[in-house]
């Protein structure tokens, strides 16, 4: 009988990013695309950390037409994951700046 | 007095990702270049269950090759998170495929 083992690390972030896309996008009945509104609900439930300072509605406005690679308003899950990953990519900045900074 | 709150689903998986890539970078002293010995190790370690049948060492220097957008045959945070992001989009499009076809 075939083993399964139980998901590795990245295995686990793998599908917790393809199921919170899954959640939000769905949240209008069509979870392939990540309309502005659903942006908006992603961003301040999961991202309250990075968003909390900026109230400016226009920053969302300036954000899906920077992810928005073919520009029909929606963000899919690549589009998606390009946020990530920039978030990420900061993160991972700030964190390398802040440790050799203690240094 | 400042409320610290549990991490997101979303920052819990961005702070994996960072701390995955600074453990697997980090074994030959240089946490911020994964090299291709190190590559090798997180692919079989993190990622069997995509690797098991993939035995040809030809696969990881074409990997390599794809993901080293700086031909510096060493990947950089950027260049590790193209990794994970073309692996999510391959498991997400699959998901739906088969989803579909339930249907």
């Amino acid at each position: 009988m075939a083993k399964i083992s139980s998901p590795t690390e990245t295995e686990r972030c793998i599908e917790s990013l393809i199921a919170l896309f899954q959640k939000h996008a769905g949240r209008d009945g069509n979870n392939s695309k990540l309309s502005k509104a659903e942006l908006l609900i992603f961003m301040n439930t999961e991202l309250g950390a990075f968003t909390k300072n900026k109230k400016d509605p226009g920053v969302l406005d300036h954000m899906m037409k920077k992810l928005d690679l073919d520009s029909d308003v929606q963000l899919d899950f690549q589009e998606f994951l390009k946020l990530i990953g920039g978030l990420a990519l900061a993160c991972h900045d700030s964190f390398i700046k802040s440790s050799s900074s203690q240094k």
